[in-house]
């Protein structure tokens, strides 16, 4: 079978590899589709997490069918369409006690430490893999890790019905932002960006106020647009520019910022932005505890990934893909391999 | 009688006014102590904050005992000794309701924008002056707001019996912290700042590891003190250096950050220590909700201003009381003004 | 002009009264609608708060329209329509300086200590009305402080998109309950109650299971409704019945529990519900700090009084009005005074 | 080897047994000292939770000194002394990934699924054995599960310097809990019970007021003691009588109520308490996540077992151990085998 690898040096290749057994406590299964996530590229470069392992083949959002069962899998079944939770956790450290098994001291992660989607069969751990509803198609199956991401940061603030919320950074974690706060009942959301296409997919999705950074000043804006009081909320989505600045200057008193992105080194802050203001600043990495509630939604229809998911391309068509997300090329936002 | 006046404009000097008279709801108070706070001197320089007016008698870590009531006052009695907590607030914007007073959207501050503590007598209102129970000194009344402002930034994260914490500035408010963090059951406390005599006050009151940041790199330290985890809780009060910096490198994952220095200006951080650990970081500005609580700890003798208060000045030698805090002369901590 | 009175004694009689004029602070007001509360019921039968006064003008659930404004008022315009939220609270108490003005020590509350709604003209504390959006019909006006209870009680939880939440007892307050939910994100609503008019309503409201009470038992119907797991959340608005005890029995482990009927005495629980499955059981009374969310969201469409104001009756009609609630005559959910 | 077990039909026999070999994962320990909990002498009379397997070895209070190591104990060695924290759980269902893994859908747990500690050797997995720091008596080591369901209950409310406390019941969990609450800063607190000399044991600890439900109404002696309010907390460890109410009675505006019992059936409360007064009212079950900071306390003398356990029995001493507890006799509070 097909895979893609990398070396964390640069290079990425295509290998023939034989077809993996499924051992005890593992399934095998057949990818169907996997998202580009912008840290699949930075693990080409060598920018992945401490716990990543080279050679590795990347790919975290996948989407896949359950085509054989190793022993003592009874949660699934062949036929399965499943999404990945790729965690591989000790269960036994003090995060893993406390519910935080995506902090574990001997964690190991899919796509990461483990070979990932990026290839036309795997044989991944049992509880990795969660059954798909019928409603949830594939391409937003691979979305489930991604707007989870922002869920699982947006869960750690309390919103109110007549909160403004903004959101920075107009990407799948944004957009995905933007639909989250409406379904939690938040309906005045601010998204800035630097790309009138992306704000434009926002507005779709109910921004109320879109800001092109590279046109108006974000901080200004905002506060205008909030009387000067600024917002309620933030959440970044960007991991680049000046978002962190504008995070603590946009938001107003006792206000709280989600920081999700990640950020290619230091940024400027003025401190007492957060003392004067007393504002909560919290970080949010991976999906953990949100990946049932994001399931959920597009169940629902109420999170879509029309508009987000613009690309899809064969496994083979893998340099043509990554280099189409890197550059930006073609209106991308998210795309997604079909191996 | 005597006040001690500023313009905002680096003035600062003496005048002869009249002993005012309480107004119906206010009462007449001869001032028996006053704190000199580091915003006092910011005040001299017209660093105050937005409710600032000008001219002004600076002066809020006041002491005084009630000489004469206006009408309408019932729960003061003539002879009373009280602190201050001196804002006056409308009682019903939202933040007045939500219990948020120190942030009213028409907020007035006694040492701020009304006439404060650096004179023999004040007429304040009734509700801002707190009758203090036999056990607590003139000079630990001054220090109720001092150590309210670490308490009331303390209340924004939990403790547990086995935290690692870190007290980031070794003033009035660090080394409150340090006491407050072991009257929670916190005992492991790591003190930094810049001057050995300081520290060494910190150790009398229980920091387990002091650390001079001109002799050792602080995150460096704190790694290896804590195994290379980073502590639980971080708390700055030094509003100086490179200590925001600091709290995100030495905290460890999902710690807590609470920010309470005013700095002069921007600090470089890298947001990814927020987003990668999943760091909770929260400002704290003034007493506010904390008064009780820190005048219960005086009383108990849980909190003491030993080697914390270290000068104490008649009014009139303000001028030398103000450079000795200014220069940090002669070992001074905190200094008090006696009218 | 005409004002309905209570002594508190199970009388309640029409008064010709002279129109008030507004002291400064206060807006005169012409009552438009003013809902009849559950409580007002209790007020006659002398079941009021602590801080109930006889003889008594009863009617919290006010619109009313500016007719003139007294000395120092600016918030408000002649000609400006508003709803009521008529708590009087002296601002410095502990509960007061705590976000809890509604628990204030000093507590007056209009339509309880201050003659309420059921007249024609009342002279209002400026604080005490709320400009209403020109979206808000009189009637949604009546019932920002009905829904604002449940919303307030709902404040103390938190909810999740997976959740399923239960709904107990289907009289205004808990028809909003289930609006609410929905606005929140939670979309499967049981809804348990006596009577199947309302229950229907809760349909309309897209309760996705009614169970009425006198034919099943409810805790065997959403134990078997949740694979025998119990609700993440149970919401009680009834105040009578075996209530209590189902919320106990009916929610899940580590589930949430709201209270905020008003009870005519003791109920028999288990307390080892509360512990084995770590409950946590909250009280929430008044609408106090829900107030705009809720005028939000009827301005938004989002929550409706539509199945729910069943009844309006002239002010001179009280006595049948009153008579249709206390008896729930003629499918009477809510009923509104129009004066 | 000895062993007590029993059928959960009122009988509890001694067996003699061969000494278990240790499983890969698992250490071979000596069983040093078991405590005797209340919860063992339901286990007899057939009143376990639903995860209890006949027939049983009882006892899960457990110190313990590791002999041998099965295949693949790292984080043991041969000659630690070891506490049992005993829960066996998946770690991959929810409640084990929010990190309550003592709420695993599969839980088994030692002392109740497995054969505990009333034996003189054991092999237990690796996860559930803790080493102990030196400073740990074994006596205190058997009392860190006790100790740590109040502080378990505890963590999920918070307090004050402020607060007064009450503590109803002076059984372990209570005379702990008046030792824990202490350690947070709470240094007013209230201790019910119905026996004398258990009091004067938590006034040696520090309790401020004492009331013996036998002699005084304990609703009337807390509400005189706190000036008509109530208690901040209300930590109920009793199991028995009318605490439930007591709580809701004597608990204050917002107040927040801890129970922990294990009750024989129904209690009557009146749920206007919760309502009216705002109360939070929690369960807590189990030590986890308090077993750490147990510990901690325990090595620095801020928790002691003096007065508390009052009794050792060697384990052929067992009838007269249980019947000493059954009945209360001989001024017992905790009893321990020693094997
Ligand atoms: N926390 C987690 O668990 C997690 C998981 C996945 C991803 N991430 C991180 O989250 C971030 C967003 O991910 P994504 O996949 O949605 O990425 P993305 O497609 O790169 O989206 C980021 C968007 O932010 C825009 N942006 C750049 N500078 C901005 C500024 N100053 N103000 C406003 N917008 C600005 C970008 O514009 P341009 O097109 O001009 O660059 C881009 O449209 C990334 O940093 C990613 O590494 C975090
Ligand atoms: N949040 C509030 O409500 C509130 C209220 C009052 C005060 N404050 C602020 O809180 C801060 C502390 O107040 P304070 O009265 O305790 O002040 P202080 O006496 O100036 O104490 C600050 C201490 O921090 C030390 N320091 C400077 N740089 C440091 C570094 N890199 N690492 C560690 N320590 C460092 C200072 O040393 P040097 O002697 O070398 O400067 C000094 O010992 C100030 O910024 C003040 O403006 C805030
Ligand atoms: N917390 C607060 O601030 C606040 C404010 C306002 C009102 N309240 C209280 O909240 C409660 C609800 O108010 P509301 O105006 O919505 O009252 P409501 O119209 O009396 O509604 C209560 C509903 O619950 C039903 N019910 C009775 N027993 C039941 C049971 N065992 N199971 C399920 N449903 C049952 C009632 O049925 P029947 O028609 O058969 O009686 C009625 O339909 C009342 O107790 C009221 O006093 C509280
Ligand atoms: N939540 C958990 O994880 C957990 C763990 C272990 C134990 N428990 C439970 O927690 C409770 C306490 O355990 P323990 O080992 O400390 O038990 P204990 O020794 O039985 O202590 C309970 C004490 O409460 C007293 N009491 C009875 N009625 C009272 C009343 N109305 N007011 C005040 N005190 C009263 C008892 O007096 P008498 O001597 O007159 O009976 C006894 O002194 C038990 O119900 C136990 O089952 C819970
Ligand atoms: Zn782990
Ligand atoms: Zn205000
Ligand atoms: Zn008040
Ligand atoms: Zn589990």
């Amino acid at each position: 079978m097909r895979a893609i690898v990398t070396d964390g040096e640069d290079s990425v290749w295509e290998e023939q590899r034989e077809r993996p057994e499924p051992d005890s406590g593992e399934a095998l299964v057949k990818i169907r589709a996997v998202g580009i996530c912008g840290s699949d590229i930075g693990l080409i470069h060598g920018e992945g997490p401490p716990w990543t392992r080279y050679p590795l083949v990347p790919g975290h959002e996948i989407c896949a069918e359950v085509i054989e069962l190793g022993d003592g899998v009874d949660s699934l079944s062949v036929g399965d369409r499943v999404s990945l939770h790729g965690f591989v956790y000790c269960g036994t450290c003090t995060p893993c006690r406390e519910g935080r098994y995506y902090q574990c001291d001997d964690l190991r992660e899919i796509g990461f430490t483990i070979d990932g989607g990026y290839r036309e069969y795997a044989a991944f751990p049992e509880e990795t893999l969660r059954p798909l509803e019928d409603d949830i198609t594939d391409l937003e199956a691979t979305q489930i890790d991604s707007a989870g991401c922002t869920l699982h940061g947006l869960q750690r603030v309390e919103t109110s019905f007549t909160d403004t919320a903004a959101v920075l950074g107009p990407g799948s974690l944004g957009l995905f932002g933007v639909q989250l706060l409406k379904a939690r009942g938040v309906e005045d959301i601010v998204l800035t960006g630097t790309r009138q296409e992306r704000l434009e997919v926002g507005e779709q999705y109910g921004a109320t106020r879109t800001i092109n950074v590279n046109e108006e000043d974000p901080v200004e804006a905002i506060r205008e647009y909030t009387d000067g009081d600024g917002v309620d909320l933030c959440v970044e989505t960007a991991g680049a520019g000046d978002v962190v600045n504008t995070c603590l200057k946009a938001t107003k008193k006792r206000g709280s910022v989600v920081l999700t992105g990640v950020f290619d080194g230091k940024r400027e802050i003025d401190p007492n932005d957060i003392v004067a203001k007393e504002l909560k600043v919290v970080g949010g990495v991976t999906a953990a505890h949100a990946v049932d509630e994001v399931a959920e939604l597009f169940q629902r229809d109420t999170l879509s990934v029309e508009g987000i998911v613009t690309h899809e391309f064969d496994l083979e068509e893998y340099e043509s893909a990554l280099e189409t997300v890197m550059n930006r090329e073609d209106g991308v936002i998210k795309a997604v391999l079909r191996p």
